[in-house]
């Protein structure tokens, strides 16, 4: 197919969404990318590049005949030019910004001058507002005598005359209403306002929390200076959950589309730190060595006492990581959740525990090596629900990500405390 | 502050946020909770009912008495009514229901004739449709004349005579365009309609790709019945990220205020699992008692090439898992990716293989048993990156779940796997 027949290609890219098309160009590999954009570079315009993942843009920009890429930038609202560069480096950032008139460039300028993964470079910078103390029949009348309206816009904002936004009137309640209605009074009754600075995680989950559906931007001042609508605070809903899942797992950022060296750079440090805390807990087993050269049943036996405290661990900690995202766990529950957590780990904790003891005197006929794998399978349990909910907890109050290497943290606890408690136990009863 | 001074408590609640009174209220303890209720039940109002977490609400609605619950109902729209009672039993929905004047009881009970987890369970029935032929002056008049608009909305949806959606007009372009133009003229680019049985992951996932505000939801022959809107399709959104971290982690759904049986109980599972994986890796270690027993130092390592292939396959698992959730691992690529995953596997097994052959000659004097910690490592991370890519990808191909305890069968393969591949070698290399 990508044997030269630009118009065939053509013809089937049409009619796909943007975002169809950037997952295939995500999904075929590097030479097929570039054959096709050299093929067919009108289809490449500024929808498809935003929609496409940070590493395959830079490629496909730096391949993409200037023409074109200043053709695909133009089409662009602020906020989508906003998204499309802040990731580029400064050669091809300076590329696209010379491809803006300079209205547009000093608005694409100002939004990056606010900090990354704000609401400041969320925010588009196209904004409906009226004085609020205008009429329906005046915003019906301004809306329709305007030149330019964006393309994506839900409500009319009402500012005060030092434009701050006060209100938020929809435009299915202005379609509604009589004329003579004063705007003040059908504005909706959940209205926020989103200081330029807060942090985008933040925005999302405002927009979750209160449903809205698009929010005014404000300055220092208090001055209406944006919008962020609803479909960009999804997007960032899902990043920050991405972000969340693949810290949990020790992955760094990371998509499919990374190559090999990438991947392995973002994993690799990971790996380093559990290899120390795995060299740690076999620390600990070094301290019984002749415990477990007397009775080897220890040896075969003590990766279940490690391995049930990691899991368990792993599920406390992933609730209370979610709870704290979405502020479920404050500083009001925060005692009751702990002693819920140690509960839990108390009853599985013995549940395991009488299962154990019977598999380890069944399995080696000793009752006592039984008795010993039960109660270090409670310590372990309990052990591990207070790590999984506490360490997280102590990690959102340093302000560290909870998410960040809390499993790392936890897993450490459990093996150490199961291999010593199993080991330690032994030593003392059995020897 | 509970202590019989309802007006002061209403003053309180009064000018929080709906989400922000459930989210009050799950926070509590159950006892403080039924006080608040019975003091100051009109603030309990239909918004904070569906803001709340099921097992809560279950509770308020049982204790609110039945003149506020009906009261609290009313004010809702269809889409939330269904979202409030499909999770209760069948007494309480009873009482809801009946609380509805007919026709409102009517569209609730045709959605939930839809599948648990459908469009047709999500979307409103209030819906703002047009012929698709006529102008945008015959809308804004027909808008302006309508005795009842939903309180959200965001396009007028263009319907053939037959009722079958073809398009959408967003109320912006409507507002901005002359009276004359067709409706048809001014349509969206992106327009889609969703079939009432699609499952609620994939309405999000539309939702999210294409960057929809709202869309219309149809029946079997094509016809309107409902329109789902972005703010629901987050929420959806939100759950079922939230639903795969939890699966991931081996916890069932669950929540902060769920009580300590019902915690208990959705976690007991998933360690019974991994209970006997755990011994399954014991069995694998009791084929090689005698050489432990000789070497105990293979005792004291085996636990770090077992962590590291764990570790390692949980990185590769959980990039798998979402990407096959965002669709971004599909078919084309498969190969592709799990090559990429197996070399990185190969290039941190070296890189690990060689720290811990020094660690292993250093810590052990003893330059064999370093070799075959090196020969481990390499085989179990490698096998860690195939098992954790290709296991979710069988279990997506038959239908389950790839989040579903994939996690347990990868860190089971390389348990094994590690144990079998140490302890194999070292007994063959140094008995």
């Amino acid at each position: 197919l990508a044997a030269g027949d630009a118009v065939r290609v053509a013809r089937l890219l049409e009619p796909l969404h943007a975002a169809d098309i950037a997952d295939f160009l995500e999904q075929i590999d590097a030479g097929e990318r570039r054959e096709i954009l050299l093929l067919t570079p009108a289809c490449f315009d500024g929808e498809v590049l935003t929609e496409l993942d940070e590493s395959i843009r830079e490629d496909v920009i730096e391949f993409l005949p200037s023409k074109f890429l200043k053709e695909a930038v133009r089409d662009l609202e602020s906020d989508d030019v906003v998204d499309l560069i802040e990731d580029l480096e400064d050669a091809q950032q300076n590329v696209i910004l010379q491809a803006l008139d300079g209205a547009d460039r000093a608005a694409v300028e100002q939004s990056l001058s606010y900090p990354e993964y704000s609401a400041g470079r969320l925010m588009q910078r196209e904004v409906v507002s009226a004085p609020e103390h205008w009429t329906v029949g005046q915003a019906i009348d301004f809306l329709r005598a305007a030149e330019y309206l964006p393309e994506q816009f839900y409500h009319v904002t009402l500012v005060d005359p030092r434009m701050r936004p006060v209100g938020n009137v929809t435009l299915g309640r202005l379609m509604g209403s009589p004329r003579a209605t004063l705007l003040a009074d059908i504005q909706e009754d959940t209205f926020r306002t989103i200081p330029a600075t807060t942090e985008q995680g933040d925005v999302a989950y405002a927009f979750n929390q209160y449903h809205l559906i698009s929010a005014p931007v404000v300055d220092d001042d208090g001055r209406l200076v944006g919008m962020i609508t609803i479909d960009d605070a999804m997007i960032v809903l899902d990043e920050e959950h991405e972000e969340d899942i693949l810290l949990l797992a020790g992955v760094g950022e990371g998509s499919l589309s990374d190559r090999v060296v990438e991947t392995t750079k973002q994993r690799l440090p990971w790996l380093a730190v559990n290899l120390l805390t795995a060299i740690l807990a076999s620390l600990v087993i070094a301290q019984f060595e002749d415990a477990i050269g007397t009775v080897v049943a220890l040896a075969v036996l003590m990766p279940i006492v490690a391995s049930m405290g990691g899991n368990a661990g792993t599920q406390s900690l992933t609730v209370a990581v979610r709870a704290l995202a979405t502020k479920d766990l404050t500083g009001s529950n925060v005692w009751r959740v702990i002693r819920r957590e140690a509960l839990v780990g108390v009853i599985n904790g013995v549940t395991f525990a009488l299962i154990m003891a019977i598999v380890g005197m069944v399995w080696f006929g000793s009752p006592v090596l039984g008795g010993v794998i039960a109660v270090a399978m409670v310590v372990n349990l309990v052990v591990a629900a207070l790590a999984g909910t506490v360490i997280p907890i102590i990690m959102e109050r340093v302000g560290v990500d909870p998410a960040l290497a809390s499993g790392t943290f936890v897993t450490t606890v459990t093996d150490v405390v199961g291999f010593f408690a199993f080991l330690g136990l032994a030593s003392a009863v059995m020897l």
